[in-house]
């Protein structure tokens, strides 16, 4: 039972998405909707079986597309979506999946109303890496968390309605809730506008920190003005801290014995501090491309009908987090509840 | 003429300090000052020409000893300093100047009335790296300030009566109030404590925020308890950037001539985002050790009684943001104005 | 004027030679030749504007195609670009050229008199990186060379029936030749087999070391069987020197100010050596794929009757070197005269 | 039983020596010669315990000197050290032992005669990072060796009576013979002059290559006129391989499950080359000073009487080995027998 799959927009990730439908066993690109006739081009050019349309409304008639994936501009998620699961379409969605908590709410219920599937790009949770560190926190080597930093910076603005945040943090905050069993509490974010692009000034540069529990902090610097690429994350356990480095072609995860211990000082009052710092660790990680490893799960979670590990619930959780976050923008850096 | 020194403090800073006094023409180490027995013994058999002494009440009433540098714990800087002033020695004071603001007032005001030199060891802005950058900065080649993010962040807890700011922060706060003309109007403090090691659960981690002026932050991230060491810190401008990664043996600071340029779009209301990307130049910068800069300095200031460039004003406004810094995290974050 | 292209051989290198030739202006790809089926069905569905056919000899007969592309096994280079250049049929054929200095003869000549483009696939000299280096190299900055040493280490065994030298060195030596003035004048190589896959012995690491003039030797150091990926070339001039390091992804080319100066000492028998060592300089770097830059110059050649940058006569060089090494491996490293 | 020493030379290296005779339980500097007078001015200045000789003559003379460090240029290592031992003190001689095989042998049976302690300061075989190596290597865990391969390279040409062989492949060499059990058999070295500072053209680069036994290679370049520093060393097992990077300040050493596997083709002549990549470890390191830990072993063998682990043999197993290469540059790069 092959998978008809009608692929929204092609400009900078639908060509990712559809090259990856194209090539996976059980999908078949059937259509291609884009505003641009060149860009729309292109695309069938590429990909002979799939029919060019020029409105996302006409590609959701197609009666053999019984899927579809949304790489349009986060203005549009939500409209799209919503009609999608209304044409009875199963929707994969770029993140963040919609512009605010209340849509993507609407097109949780609507999903489970419909009976379809409704899954959210958060693509680096089908990366070997992030797969490798789940197992490592899951297995207890980690310990208790203590924090999670993470640096996603680079020079490279999207012209965007929308803040750095909402376009840089989704892929870290996707990492940070599916690796820790916490769920946020309060919210800060402060940030500064260096390039005035459309009537609001937008942050170009943020610093986003989360209270997970009482002494866990997360903690998240994006940044679309910095003059080197930094891709980082530390996660630092009681018993290990791991580096998750993703522009290291080979070794993008390291896991460091390292730690501290207390013991008892000469007096009760005092403390003795101890570093435990020992080997290091370099996994192999599967190489598989994370997109790929993404539309197979898509296609069985269509044909098995089970649910998404990056389901709607998820991307309403970042969503929920970036709305606090916006919120905390708003007020300057003071702490918003989530 | 000859500066007879005495060192006060003989821990893991002062060797240094004994060992650059020592080398450097027309400074002369006369005594150390060290509680433990053991560390004393080692001073003097290093140094022959200073005398070992229990107390610092003993040092400053050497006669021969014109100029004292304090090597001891943060708590003591204040206490030795003034009696040190009181006793009509030239100071050189360890970072930062002092634990509070009053007390470093008291010590600006002290050696203004006593007509003596009082330097701060803000090591940093004596070193290679900084002065060029100081350069770049003044020349122009840079343009109006964007941001200033600076990580210092490895494993190496400092057992110590006062949390990581005020222990790794002052290296980060002397540079940018060295680099910048603008001054710091407000801070946010926002940290964790992954190691009680006193009755108070001081920060081990910690980001501080600081709002130069509109648009413009400063992001300081300080931690005693991060896998790997970094000590980064981006400068961007608006015509250029600077990346100084102080661990990089040869090639501490490049300039990278990155940027956004502006454009009007097809409309009005429409902005078109281009980078610019060039070349990246890596300055040569002098080698020698910071340090020792710093000692000929603070002999050159004894002796024409010049205002040092790390003098106790320096010294107080950095301890005026620490100590915003932490009434900014007792409120977790809010911002606190200096 | 639309160029007819056939691309003969689908397995590693083909892909890219087919997805470049259908992205660039004035090349269609209009067949496909390839001895695997399932591979042979990859193509075609991915091109639907080429024909598959089992057989070059059947591609060679399509006469619509004016121009294949050869990316098959070296040791079927010679028959497949003879049979082509007879059918007049403009080539472009992978490195190395051929497997011997005759065949590579035989070509030249072959291509002059039919007049037809004959092109080797020496990819690199289409690089950004190269390129820039061709520029300071010309412009005379570099000074005088001293030195060529290159290292192309990885694991990574090609099954062949051809040593290491033959899979990675062409690479240097298209390089070493397109940049320096000088031609070589003997060849030293010593290898070692790890990994016998064939009947014969065949070097998986080899240490190549080429004589220009006196004093200046250039040096290749290839290996099947390394732990790490190593791909950096250092080029010492009397006036400065270039690191050309491949995989880094932004600053490929590092030009660094640096050398030695002599000046007279005390005695007619002393010399001062002095170093010079001052900023480095990265440049901007066009960021092309090399491959796409080639098949445009490749359409050019073919419209225009030009030279290629990478002619026959630049593949020959490369195999009459090549040649040399494997008789100086045969007499364990003896200096072989080119 | 503190044991006296004697540092002869204080340029360069003997400053290092002194430092750690000094903080060497069991040993006290008790003298220095040095030809230059300020300098001579600076050692007695900074170690009050040892008097300041002009001559090394004068030094032998010293009655408590039982033992004497040798930091002088290679041309005199032979005459001084001589004289010590018929002096009848210890010697700890630097690297190389001395100028040729002649030399070398004589003072091997001068010692044993004597029966005084005779170690040349190969500092690498003290250091955490050659230790951890040679564990691996004993252990069985790399597996059969198939080649090592080390580059030592920089800017810095020592103004000498010597060639960059005799200067900087000593360490690489006595690391080799270290590490492995087999004995070298032929040596090859190529090389080129580039700053004529004697009436020789002594190389400032050069190219070893030596023959272990068949199919196993060592190769080392070692260069006075490199941009960047290299200090990598790669050495591949059949079942692991190890890269020993010694400018990493905390990743010394890193062990890749890395390897090559055969299995059976379709036909008897085909084999199928598949590879095995797996985890990587980076064994913690000791970070005790190479040199310290060597002082001690010097004390020890002093004490108890014990061969130390880099005895004059093993200086005179690399001395072979130079001479030989340096036969081998004479002939440009014939393999010499050893």
């Amino acid at each position: 039972m092959t998978i008809g799959v009608g692929v929204i927009g092609y400009g900078y990730w639908g060509p990712n998405m559809l090259r990856n439908v194209a090539s996976t066993d059980g999908l078949v690109p059937l259509a291609v909707s884009e505003i641009k006739e060149e860009r729309l081009g292109l695309a069938t050019r590429a990909y002979p079986s799939a029919v060019g349309v020029r409105s996302y409304e006409d590609l959701l008639q197609h009666p053999q597309v019984e899927a579809v994936i949304i790489a349009t501009p986060l203005a549009n998620h939500f409209e799209i979506a919503r009609a999608a699961l209304l044409a009875g379409k199963h929707v994969l969605v770029g993140k963040p999946m919609a512009s605010s908590v209340e849509e993507c709410e609407e097109l949780c219920s609507l999903a489970e109303r419909c009976g379809l599937v409704l899954m959210v790009d958060h693509t680096f949770l089908y990366a070997g890496a992030v797969q490798k560190i789940k197992e490592f926190v899951t297995s207890g080597i980690v310990g208790e968390l203590l924090y999670f930093d993470s640096v996603r910076v680079n020079l490279g603005l999207v012209r965007s309605r929308h803040n750095v945040l909402w376009d840089l943090a989704p892929h870290d905050l996707s990492i940070l809730l599916y690796l820790l069993p916490e769920r946020p509490v309060a919210v800060s974010a402060i940030g500064a506008c260096h390039v005035q692009q459309t009537d609001k000034a937008l942050a170009t540069m943020a610093y986003l920190t989360i209270k997970m529990r009482p002494g866990v902090l997360a903690h998240i610097h994006v940044n679309w003005l910095s003059p080197v690429k930094v891709r980082r994350t530390l996660i630092a356990g009681t018993k290990r801290m791991i580096v998750y480095d993703d522009l290291e072609p080979d070794e993008k995860v390291k896991v460091y014995d390292k730690g501290v211990e207390l013991t008892a000082g000469e007096t009760a009052y005092d403390v003795l501090v101890q570093y435990r710092t020992g080997d290091v660790h370099i996994p192999k990680i599967a190489s598989e491309e994370p997109l790929r490893v993404e539309m197979v799960h898509f296609r069985d979670c269509i044909r098995g009908g089970g649910k998404p590990r990056t389901a709607a619930e998820q991307g309403l959780e970042v969503v929920r987090i970036l709305s606090a976050a916006d919120a905390s923008l708003a007020k300057e850096g003071e702490f918003v509840k989530i």
